[in-house]
């Protein structure tokens, strides 16, 4: 469907103060407001225009987040909020004469979920809510496909509504017919006096957000769903990303990606410098910058705000870390030629490790990791080399940590050339 | 069009002993079959069906070459080769019932003059064609953009015939007419009397082979037309590319890139090890090859074997001698650390100058040089970098050879980076 009608007319008493100044759907979760993911994610699904149904308080700070983003939304005004979001919901009727999606305000809606429910068609139902409090939710009882009973009271249900429906202008004639014998109309009232199909999406994330605790629940989630993964080494794994994320959920609201960029670098610098005064110290701040590093990704995906050039320039400053912070200690520690050689052999491996990958994306188009899944476990990666320095700095053995990371990274590099031949051996010309 | 006959029946009588055994069309010119090119690039551009007309004396090294290369290819036998190529053309009429493109063997036909030709109607013709000898080629005289004469001896005429052709199945029928009343029949005898419609590609790069000489020439010119050029350094544009492509003319037809990139990675090596010996000569040997280093990829781009592997590999192993040159020269000739803290910082940023740009493909997917074109004029580049390390090894400078590798590798990443956020800082979310 080309039209998306969003309900935003509700005061939103339940979060308090909060909504005062800010309606629900403009309350920013994981850096972006709630409603932008969802008519971001559902633009890049087809949808052309947006119709926000909202109260005249609201109605300035409605059109200023359509302007500032460049959303093709047009704002209708709900006179009556207190007559409910069916009222609402009928206001549309002169505005949209074919399908049409129909969302909530202050839900939130993962990419997953838009991607299937957008192809269904009614109400869509979801039998495996793990994101929303059971008790507070709306209830579906099912038959014959179609909705038999609603209620946030249901005993007995199937499943819970997950306020996003694909609808036809023949809700209209629905309302219609409600409205002509009383004021007040609630959307489950509607969904039940139409028996409206239903459509299963099962397990997926999205949340609804009515008391302030909602908000940090689903700022964790967002930001933990945000994590790519597939490069993941080791250490980024089961440690790194464990307190990263959590740095995330608690900054992603306040600062820009670009700005933690900056931060982790000056913080790797540092860290670098720290060689001179205490090597065990440095390896322990360099490894606390390596966990910081993946939290300019993790805030950027989260808030919808990952730019092509950030992780150009992230990728480089990286590689500036990791040869000040080897380079000066080195400097620190060693005086002979040949150590000198061992240590300039451990950065140049260094930097081939991501030399070879990011070749393989230029030449191939296509993540190593995806392409070739044995590459997630050769050793070697940044936060695998960096919870080895900082190991080795805590025992004061340097010279065996560079020869530790001269063979560990050049021999990663000839396993990635070799598996990329076995992989393309016979394929290219 | 989806079919293409090809004209092969002819002995190639003037090329000597070469067509005793092979037929014209299947000689080897810069590594290739003079028909493989065409063929290869009318498949790229949709040719679904090849039509290759020959002598029963040809027929098993016609069929064996259309294996080889998994061609889809019929082969027609001329029993009567001596009857003409308009007969030739004849006996494709049962094969052909619409639009058809006709070409003959012994004609090298550019990429460029290709995707031209096929959007043309009746006779390809150039007015101005730079690649073959005048006196030698069929010529044309024009009319109402129709051919109203054609031949090799007239005097005066519009343009020249490039053995390409757009035709449809009404030229069987112009055949048939001058068919029945003789035996032998050539080309332009029915393009004359067809009044063929013209079309005009000129300028482009296409010639006949038809004496030994034009071989060695085709083969000089498809390797210099197959130099990139867009990422070339001042050193490779000036100097090096005028001393690989006379090396690639050279062993185009008789060694595969990939052998190539061994050859000079093994020779880079050796240089590298030179410094033991002496540093002049080996700063010598490192720019022979870089100068080598263009011709596995001209190679490869000359005789159409180039593979993305082949890419990913030469790309790393240029690093791994690169490297290896500068931690050997440095380890004959420095022993203090703060030295070998430069020599680091030298080879670091050497590295970085090659990471910046496949970094840049790798998350914008299209090449720096061609999206930025200031990095052009942005010295640092291998090539650059390999012959300012040979001057300053003749001169026994190698401290300052240091400092400056340094300064100008990260002065120049620094200077891509921000190139890069002037062009997509904008652009970018
Ligand atoms: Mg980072
Ligand atoms: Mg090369």
């Amino acid at each position: 469907p080309e039209k998306a009608v969003i309900l935003a007319a509700g005061f939103g008493t339940r979060l308090g103060t909060i909504t005062e100044e800010t309606p629900k759907g403009l309350l920013k979760v994981a850096g972006r407001e709630i409603i932008y993911r969802s008519m971001k994610i559902l633009q890049e699904l087809g949808v052309k225009e947006f119709i926000i149904i909202t109260n005249r308080k609201y109605e300035d700070k409605f059109r200023k987040f359509v302007e500032e983003n460049n959303f093709k939304a047009r704002i209708v005004i709900n006179e009556y909020p207190e007559r409910g979001n069916g009222y609402s919901l009928y206001l549309a009727k002169s505005i949209v004469n074919e399908k049409f999606l129909l969302l909530m305000s202050d839900h939130i809606y993962g990419k997953a979920f838009l991607q299937e429910a957008v192809k269904g068609e009614g109400l869509i139902v979801d039998r495996n809510p793990r994101y929303v409090n059971i008790e507070e939710a709306t209830k579906v009882k099912i038959r014959n496909n179609q909705v038999e009973d609603i209620g946030k009271h249901l005993k007995e249900f199937h499943g819970v509504d997950t306020g996003f429906f694909i609808l036809t202008p023949d809700i209209f004639r629905i309302i219609e017919g409600i409205l002509s014998d009383r004021d007040v109309l609630e959307l489950s009232e509607i969904v039940k006096r139409a028996k409206l199909r239903v459509t299963f999406v099962d397990g997926l994330f999205w949340t609804d957000v009515d008391v302030p605790e909602d908000i940090k629940k689903a700022k964790d989630l967002i930001v933990k769903t945000s994590v790519k993964g597939v490069g993941d080494g080791f250490i980024s794994r089961y440690l790194n990303r464990k307190i990263s994320t959590r740095v995330s959920s608690l900054l992603v609201d306040y600062i820009t990606p670009n700005q933690i960029t900056v931060i982790t670098f000056l913080l790797g610098i540092f860290s670098a410098l720290l060689n001179f005064i205490s090597v065990p110290l440095a390896g322990i701040m360099y490894q606390i910058s390596s966990i910081l590093d993946g939290v300019d990704g993790e805030i950027a995906r989260a808030s919808m705000k990952t730019s092509r050039f950030g992780g150009y320039v992230d990728s480089i400053l990286d590689r500036y870390v990791d040869f000040t912070f080897l380079l000066l200690l080195a400097y620190v520690t060693i005086k002979e030629p040949i150590w000198w050689a061992i240590v300039t052999i451990a950065i140049f491996g260094s930097v081939m490790v991501s030399y070879s990958t990011e070749c393989y994306r230029a030449v191939y188009g296509k993540s190593i990791y995806e392409e070739i899944p044995t590459m997630r476990y050769l050793i070697g990666k940044r936060d695998e080399r960096a919870f080895l320095t900082m190991l080795f700095c805590l025992i004061g053995e340097i010279k065996a940590l560079f020869v530790l990371l001269a063979v560990l990274t050049n021999l990663r590099v000839a396993l990635t050339v070799w598996l990329v031949w076995k992989k393309h051996k016979v394929n290219s010309p």
